[in-house]
C-alpha cells in the first residue's frame, strides 16, 4: 500500500483559503482588522498574497515599500494563518511599462501592445526580468524567512504569445537547434515544397503572423511548441531566482484547464505543486448540472495527472458566482460544499478561492467573494464558506492520500493544436477535447477514476487505455501500445488515430499508421465527414444499434474481429468497430463517431477483461476514491437535485460521523465520504 | 396656465421642410426651377442647406464661392421659404484631409483614419477649427443677414471619438482638472490598486485604446464623459463663432436617438433649440407597429425633456423609406401623416425631412425624398408629404404649446455607459435602455404623457418617478429621492439600483447604497442572473402572478411590505416587489425582472395614489397632450391597422372641423387632434 | 453545320490529368517511378508541372535548377503523356518576398503583407515581373521547345487587390485616363457633389481603403475594375513573354467560378483556352444533389460562353473530396463519373484534377487526389479515375464539338460588384448572382441549354433572352435589346433593372431608365423591400398564384400587357407582371421576385413563342447537347439517388455502345451520351 504525500506540515489538513488583497484596502485599517477576524471565523488557514501588488511594492522604479505585506503576514501568521505569496510578474506597473516598452508584446499584426490589461509581458525582455528580479529579491528580503510564508506562486495565470523581434529571434534558434542547423531538415519536416514554400535559410522563417504564413501546418506547431518553451523558460528564470533567494520554498504556478496556449505539462516538470483555477459554468442551461460537474472531474484529473505521486490545489474557485461568462449565475446552495468536495475527490489538498474580498472597481468587483460588497458574516455566501471550512477540517486525515487509477485516457496537447489547425474533416465537428471528456465521462458514469496521460508517459500500472482521435503519433508510442496490449491491456482507439507524426507528416501507407495497422488489424482507406443533417447507424452483433454522426471511416479489415457495421451509406455492411486480440490484450479500433451510450458498453467490456470493477452508479452520483496507508476514502457525490440512494456504500462517512451498512441515502448536492479499511 | 413658446415668429405655425441640396444640381437650372415649384405645392415652408456644401463653397482652399448659396436663399425666400443653414463641418473637402491631415481622426488602434465618409474630424485639431472658422465667416458675411436666415444648424450629427495625442493630452488635462492634481486620488476613484494598474502621474493615463487599457471601468466611463467634453468645447466653439458673426440667431445641432457615443443633456445647455433625426424601423418583423411607433414616442420624449420649456423640431425624416436598414421598407400610405403627427403630438414644432431631392449618387442614392428619381409630382410619396403640409397648416395654432407631464422616468447616460461595460450579469441582457424604453411603453399605454429626465435634473412638479436599475448613483440624489417621496411623489426603483458612485465605485454596506436602503426599506444581498431558458415566477398577494427572467435579487427586507414573493428557486417565498411608506409618498422596489403587464398594474396604482388620471385606451392608441393658454390639444394616435373606437373624447378635431362628443372613431393609421379648452 | 475545333491534336479526345507535384518527391524515385505506371493505369494523358515549383526551380536568387522538370516531363512524354506547364508566379520563394519586400502585397488598412500564403504578389511590382522573367526564360530555354509540351499554364487562380503605393499611382493614372484629365467629369460621374466630397485633383483620389473612402459607389466600382485591368496588365506581361519565347503555344490560365475579385470576362480576350477549376460542395445539406449540379452547370456555361467558338477546360477537380470546405465528404461512387461527364455534357474538353498525389503536409494535405496516403491502385478512388479515364476514350469523338445555344442569360459582373455595393433594398437577399442562376436552373429543367453572357456581348443567334436585375444598364444596351424584341426575340426583364448607368449615376425620369420604359411599357415607380417574414402573393389571369418574397415593385403600366397583379398589401391588384409587344419579339418585366415554379411557366411560354423546344425531363436529370460537323451528342445525366426512365431518347450511347429506340433507364448518379445525326 501506497505512502501519503503530505504538502505543508504546517498546516495539518486541507489548505482553506484564497487570494487576499489588502494592498486595496490599506486606508481601511478597520476593513483589514474585520478580514482577520472573519478569515477566523471562516476556517481560512491559508490566503494568496501579493498576486497584483507589484504598484503597491513599487509605485515608482525602484522606490520599494513592502512593510504593509510584511505587516500583513505577521497579523495572519499570529492568527494561524499561513501565506502563499506570488510573485508579483502577473501584471506590471504603468511607470514600467512607459519606461521599457520593450517589455509589451507585440501581436500577431506586429503591433506593440500599449499599457493594459495583465499577463502581457513579453517573456523574451530583458528588461522586464530585471525589473522582476528587482522586485522580487526585495520581496524575499523582506519576508522570505518569515515563518507564515509556505510556498511561492510564480506570476499569475501564464499564457499568450509575442510576436516581437526578440521572440522572433528567439524562434529561429529554437527552431535551428531543433532541426540541426539544416534547413532542408526543416523543409522536409513541414514539407514546403508545398505551395513552394522551401526555405534557403533561417532568418527566412517567421511565426505565424496573421498577415504572413498561416499555411504550413508544422510552422504553426513549432510555435505553439516553442511559445511554451519560451513561457518555460521565464517561467524556469522566476524559479531560479525563488530558488536562490528562499532555498526549499516550493514553487507552484496556477494553471487553467485546458489552456490552448501552452502545453502545461511542459511546464509542470519544473514545478513544485501543481494548481490550478477552477471555474465551471454552474447551471448554465445546455447540459445538466451532473454533466457540467463530469467535465469538471476530468479538468482535475488533468492536472492531478501531471504529478499523480503528489496531491494538487484547486489554487482559485469562487464563492457564489463569477462576473466574467455570459450569464453570472449564482451558484445554488450546497453547491459550493459539493463542488468543493468534488476537486478534493479528485485528489486536490485545498479548496482556495478567488477572493477572500470584492474589490471596489475595475474588473472583477462582481466576482464571487467570500466576503461581498454588504460586508456581513450572516451573508448566505459566507455562510456556506465557513461551513465547507469546518467540513474541510472533518477529512484532514485524507490530506496527502492519491486518486490511484488503472485506467487512463491519453490525451496529446500537440494532437489538439495540430487538429484545430489541419485542414479537412469538419471545422466545427473535430472537437478533440470534447472527444476525450466524453470518453472520460463514460469511465466516471462507471465509478472507475482514470488519469489523463500524454502518450510520451509511461503506461505501466494501467490496465485499460482509452486513446480518442490520437492524430499525431509521435515515435516509439506505437510500439509501446503494442507492449501494453501484448502484457494484457485492453486499448482503445477510434476515427482519426496516427494519421500523422509528430511533424504533422501524414503517414505513408494509410491509416493508422507508424505500426498501428498491425495492432488494430485494420487500414482507415477513407474518412467520411457528414454535414451536421447527416447520421448514419452501427450495427452490432448482439443487435444493438448506435447512431453515427461527424466521421465515419471506411475500414479495411486485416484480421481484426469485426464488432459492429455500419447500418447506411454507401459502406452499409463493411466494418465500423473491430477488436484484434494482440498478445494477452485486446486493441478495439472504433471507426466512427458512435453514441456515447455505445462507448459506454464497449468501456464497460474492457474493464471486465482488464478485472477492473466497473460500478453500476445512480444517474447524477460520481464516486471517487483516494488512498494511504491501508484507508481508502471514497467519495459519494450527488451532481443532481434529486435525492439518490447509493448501493455497496460502507464506511464511517467522515462529514456526518455516521456508519455507512451498504446503502446511504444522499440529498440532493449532498456528499458522503466514506472511510474504509483496505489491506 | 402656462404660456405658449414661439420659436420663429417669422413663420406662422409649424415649419415644414427637409434637407436641400442644390449644390448637386448647379448645373440644372431647370431642376432648381422645379424644386420651387414642387415646395410651394407640398406646402413646404422651410429647407436646410449647407448640410454638405464645403466643397462647394471653397473648392480649393481659400477660393470661397458662395454665390450659389446666396442665389437659392433669395430665390426661396421670394417663394415664402426660409432657410436653416448649417455650418458644413460634418463633411470636410478632400483638399483640406490632404493638406491637414492632423484633421483626420485617429481610431482605438492609435491609426490616423484617412480621407472619406464624413463627421470624423478631430475635434482638438487647430487646422480644422482655423478652416472652419475661415468658410462660416464667409457665409455669415454672405447670408448672414439675409432676411430669408431663420437658424444655423451646427454642423450634423455629432459624433465618434478620436485617440491622436492632441486628444489624449487634452483628455490627461481634463482628468487633472478633475482630480485636483492629485494622482492618488484618481486611483482610489479607479480603484486602480486592482490589477496593480496604480498610476504614479496623468502623463500615464491613456484612453482605452483597442490594444491598450480595457479594464478600469472608471478610465472608460471618463473617456465617454471626456470625449462628450470634447465634443462640447467644438460645438462651443462653432456656436461662439456664430453669435459673434450673427448676434440674436438661434442656433441648433441635430441629435440621434440615444445616440451611444455622447451625452446629449451635456451639449443641449449650448443650444436654443434641441432637434433630432427620427428614422424608425417601420413595419419591420419583430415587433407590433405600435411597439415601434411606442419607441419613437420615447425618443421624441427624451429630446423634448432635454428643453422641457421650448418645443423641439424633427429635424429629420424619410419620405417614403431609408436606404440604410438591413432591409428599407416602404412606409405604408397614411403612415407619413400618422408618424408626422406623433412628432407634434409630443412636443415638435416641425416636420422636416431628409431629403427633398434624391441624389442621383453615392450612399444615399435611394434614401426617401420628396421627390424621387421619377421626378413626378403625382408619385405617392410627393402627394402624402403635401397632404401633410396641408395638415400641418390646420395645426398652426398649437406651434408654441407644450407637453406638461407629471410623471418621468429617470434616464442615465452614465449608466447606459457603465452597465454596458460593467463586469457582470448577463453580457446580452442588461439592455439598460429597453429597460427604461418598457417602462415609458407602460406610460404610454395609460395614456400618462412623461419625461424623461437626468438624475441630476430637478423632481419638482411631478408626482411619479419611474427609475428603471439606476445603476449608478450620484452624490445628493438619495437625499432628492428621499425628499420627493417625503412630500408625497411615488417613486419606483428595481433590481440594479445604486451599485455605485459617480466613479463606479460599489457602495459598501450592501444595495442600494447611498442611502437607499432606508427609502425602500430593502437590502439586496445578492443577485442571480438567469440564463436565457430560466424562468422564474412572482407570485402577488392579490393572487396574480408574472413571470421573473433574467435577473433575481434576493432580498433583505428592513421595514417594507412585500407585495410579491418568488414562485420557485431557493429563494421561493422571499420578497420580490415590495413598498415602503415614507413621509407622505411611497417607494417601490422591484427585485426582478417581471412582465410589462404586471409593472403597467403596479403603475396603475402609483398614478391612482398620486392624483394623476391614466386613461384606458384601445390597443395600439397612442394619447398625447399639448398645452398652452387656457388650450389643450389633444392627440389620438391609431398605430395599428384595424379602426378603433376612442371613449371619453371630447373637443374639435383640427384636422377636420369635425366636433368629437365623447366618441371618436379612427382609421388604421388615423389621427385626431382635439382642441379643448381648459382652466 | 458547324465545324469541330480541337484544342490539342497531340491528343486524340478528351484530356485527362491533373495538377502534378514531382519537386516534392524529388527524393523518391521510387514515388517517381510508381506515379507514371499509375497514370498509365489510370488513363492519363497529360498533367500540369510546375505550378509551385519556383522554389524548386530557383532555392536561392540565380540559382536555377530545371533539370529535375526536364527529366520529369521526358519521362512522362515517353509514356504519352503531355505537359501543361505552368509559369509559377502563383507562389513566390521566401527569399524573394525577404530581397524584394515591394513584391508583398498591401491590404486595405495600407498594411504590407508578411511573405506566406500564395497568391499575393503586387502586380504593379517591377521587382517580381523581373524575377518571374528570370525564371521563365529559364524554363522556356530548358523545356519550352519539348515535344511533351501542351500548353501553358499562367501562373494560378488570379485574385485579390494591392493598396501599395505603386498600385494607388497606377489607379489615379487610370482614373485620368479614363475621365480625359477633367476632374470636373468625374466628380459628376460619381456624384460627389454629395457627403462634400468633390476632388480638385486626380491625386487626391484614393482607393476605399477600410478606413478611408467607402461611400462613393462609382469610386468602389473603379477600383474594381482597376484591379482587373491590372491584373490583365500583369497577365498580359506573362503571356507576352511566353509569347516571346515559345511563339505558337496556347496559353490559359485557371479561373474560380464566378469570383468576385475580377471580371473575368476582361481577362479571358487575351487567352487561348478558358479552364476553370470546379469544386462543387457535393452532397450539402441544405439543397439537393440535383441542385448543387444544376449550379455547376451555370458554372460551365459561364466558362462556355466567354469563348463559345471553342471548348473549354476542367482544369481543377477533386477526386474523392476537397479539404478546405466547411465540412468535406465523401463524393458518392458513381458521383466522380456524373460529375466528369458533366463537364463534358457542357463544353469542356477535359477532366482534370487536382491533385495526383497528396502531399505529406501543408494545407491540402487532405484534399482529394487520384493517389491518397495509402498509395494503392485497388482504393476506391483511384478506380473510380481509372475507370472514367477509359470512359472518356469512348468520348473522343466529342472533343472539339460545341453546345449552341438559342437562349442566353445576361449576367454581369459590374452589376454583381454594383449591387452588393449599393445602399438600399434587403442586405443580404439582394442575391444578384443567386437571381440569375435561378433563371438558368429553369431553363436546365426545361432542357434548354442556355448561355451567360455580357451585356455587351452580342445578341445575335438568341430567341430568348432572360437578363435578370439588370441594375446597370450600360450606353447602347437599350437600344440593342430593343432590336432583340423587334427582330422578334423574346426578352425577359425583373425588378431593379436599369436603375443606373455605367458611373451608377440613377437614371432621371424613372426606372428601367435609358429608354427601357418604352420597350417594357411599364415604369416602376418605387421598390418595396419586405422583411424575410414577409409574402405576399401574384395572382394571374390563367388563376394561377405565385408567392412573392423580398421584393416588389409598384409599376405604372403604360401600354403593356398586364399578366399579374398583386394579390395583397396596399398595392393589390396592381400590376406585377407585364408582357409588352414590342415589333416582332415580346418583353416581360416581372416586377417583383415570384416564385421559381411561376418564373418556368413563363419560360415556357417564351420558349414556345421563340420554336425553342422545350423538354419534359424527369426531376433530377439533366439534357445538355453539343454538336459538330452534323453530329449531335446528347447527354442526359441523373443527379438523383433514383432510377430515372427518359422518353424521346434516341442514338448509340457512347458509353455503353447500346442503341436508344425512345427510351432510357438511367441507374441513380448515371449518364448516357447519345450520338444523333442531324442536318
Amino acid at each position: 500500500m501506497e505512502g501519503r504525500k503530505i504538502l505543508f506540515p504546517q498546516i495539518r489538513g486541507m489548505l482553506h483559503g484564497g487570494d487576499y488583497n489588502p494592498e486595496q484596502w490599506l486606508d481601511r485599517v478597520d476593513i483589514l482588522e474585520e478580514d482577520v477576524r472573519l478569515m477566523k471565523r471562516a476556517h481560512i488557514n491559508c490566503v494568496t498574497l501579493g498576486v497584483f501588488s507589484w504598484a503597491a511594492y513599487e509605485r515608482t522604479e525602484g522606490a520599494y515599500d513592502v512593510s504593509w505585506l510584511k505587516a500583513c503576514m505577521d497579523r495572519l501568521y499570529e492568527n494561524g494563518i499561513y501565506t502563499i505569496l506570488a510573485t508579483p510578474s502577473g501584471a506590471k506597473p504603468a511607470w514600467l511599462a512607459s519606461a521599457y516598452p520593450e517589455s509589451l508584446r507585440v501581436d500577431a499584426y506586429g503591433v506593440r501592445a500599449r499599457h493594459g490589461g495583465r499577463h502581457n509581458h513579453c517573456c523574451s525582455s530583458p528588461a522586464y526580468r530585471e525589473k522582476v528580479e528587482g522586485v522580487v529579491t526585495r520581496l524575499a528580503e523582506e519576508v522570505g524567512g518569515h515563518p507564515g510564508l509556505l510556498m511561492w506562486h510564480i506570476s499569475n495565470e501564464f499564457g499568450g504569445e509575442c510576436f516581437c523581434p526578440l521572440c522572433v529571434a528567439r524562434f529561429q534558434s529554437y527552431l535551428e537547434r531543433k532541426f540541426e542547423g539544416d534547413i532542408e531538415k526543416l523543409n522536409h519536416a513541414w514539407w514546403t515544397a508545398f505551395w513552394s514554400h522551401s526555405y534557403s535559410s533561417f532568418a527566412q522563417v517567421e511565426p505565424p503572423f496573421s498577415n504572413g504564413e498561416y499555411s504550413i501546418q508544422g510552422l504553426n506547431l513549432e510555435w505553439r511548441r516553442f511559445t511554451t518553451e519560451n513561457t518555460r523558460d521565464y517561467l524556469r528564470f522566476e524559479i531560479g531566482l525563488v530558488n536562490r533567494l528562499t532555498p526549499g520554498k516550493p514553487v507552484t504556478t496556477n494553471f487553467m484547464e485546458l489552456y490552448e496556449g501552452l502545453d502545461y505539462r511542459v511546464l509542470a516538470d519544473d514545478l513544485d505543486v501543481i494548481s490550478w483555477d477552477c471555474y465551471p459554468r454552474f447551471h448554465n442551461d445546455e447540459e445538466t448540472f451532473a454533466e457540467t460537474m463530469a467535465g469538471v472531474a476530468f479538468d482535475h484529473a488533468v492536472m492531478r495527472s501531471m504529478k499523480k505521486e503528489t496531491p494538487f490545489l484547486m489554487m482559485e474557485s469562487a464563492p457564489g458566482l463569477v462576473n466574467w461568462q455570459e450569464f453570472n449565475k449564482l451558484k445554488r446552495p450546497g453547491v459550493h460544499a459539493l463542488a468543493s468536495l468534488q476537486a478534493v475527490a479528485c485528489g486536490s489538498d485545498s479548496v482556495q478561492y478567488f477572493q477572500w474580498r470584492k474589490s471596489r472597481g475595475c474588473m472583477e468587483q462582481y466576482h464571487g467573494a467570500v466576503v461581498g460588497h454588504l460586508g456581513l458574516p450572516d451573508a448566505r455566501v459566507f455562510r456556506e464558506v465557513a461551513a465547507l471550512g469546518a467540513s474541510l477540517e472533518k477529512l484532514s486525515a485524507i490530506s496527502g492520500s492519491l486518486v490511484r487509477s488503472q485506467a487512463a485516457l491519453l490525451f496529446d496537447w500537440d494532437t489538439m493544436w495540430a487538429l484545430a489547425d489541419m485542414q479537412g474533416l469538419g471545422r466545427q465537428t473535430k472537437q478533440y477535447a470534447k472527444t476525450c471528456e466524453a470518453a472520460f465521462r463514460a469511465f466516471t458514469s462507471l465509478g472507475v477514476d482514470m488519469d489523463v496521460i500524454p502518450q510520451e508517459g509511461s503506461f505501466d500500472g494501467y490496465q485499460v487505455i482509452v486513446a480518442p482521435m490520437l492524430y499525431v503519433l509521435k515515435p516509439g508510442v506505437a510500439d509501446r501500445l503494442k507492449r501494453f496490449v501484448e502484457r494484457g491491456g485492453q486499448l482503445l482507439a477510434t476515427y482519426v488515430t496516427g494519421y500523422v507524426n509528430e511533424h504533422l507528416l501524414c503517414f505513408l501507407g494509410g491509416f493508422p499508421g507508424g505500426g498501428l495497422q498491425e495492432l488494430f488489424g485494420v487500414i482507415s482507406e477513407e474518412i467520411d465527414t457528414l454535414y451536421p443533417k447527416d447520421e448514419n447507424t452501427a450495427l452490432f452483433s448482439d443487435g444493438t444499434a448506435a447512431a453515427v454522426k461527424d466521421y465515419a471511416e471506411l475500414l479495411r479489415v486485416q484480421g481484426a474481429e469485426v464488432l459492429g457495421v455500419y447500418g447506411g451509406d454507401f459502406y452499409q455492411g463493411t466494418a465500423a468497430v473491430t477488436v484484434n486480440a494482440y498478445g494477452a490484450g485486446k486493441a478495439y479500433y472504433v471507426g466512427a463517431r458512435i453514441s456515447p451510450e455505445k462507448m459506454t458498453d464497449i468501456y464497460r467490456r474492457m474493464l471486465e477483461d482488464a478485472g477492473v470493477p466497473a460500478r453500476t452508479l445512480p444517474e447524477g452520483v460520481e464516486r471517487h476514491v483516494r488512498s494511504a496507508e491501508g484507508k481508502a476514502y471514497e467519495f459519494f457525490l450527488n451532481m443532481s437535485e434529486e435525492e439518490k440512494e447509493i448501493s455497496g456504500a460502507f464506511g464511517k462517512d467522515l462529514l456526518t460521523g455516521r456508519e455507512a451498512l451498504g446503502s446511504l441515502r444522499l440529498l440532493p448536492y449532498g456528499a458522503a465520504v466514506l472511510e474504509q479499511e483496505i489491506s
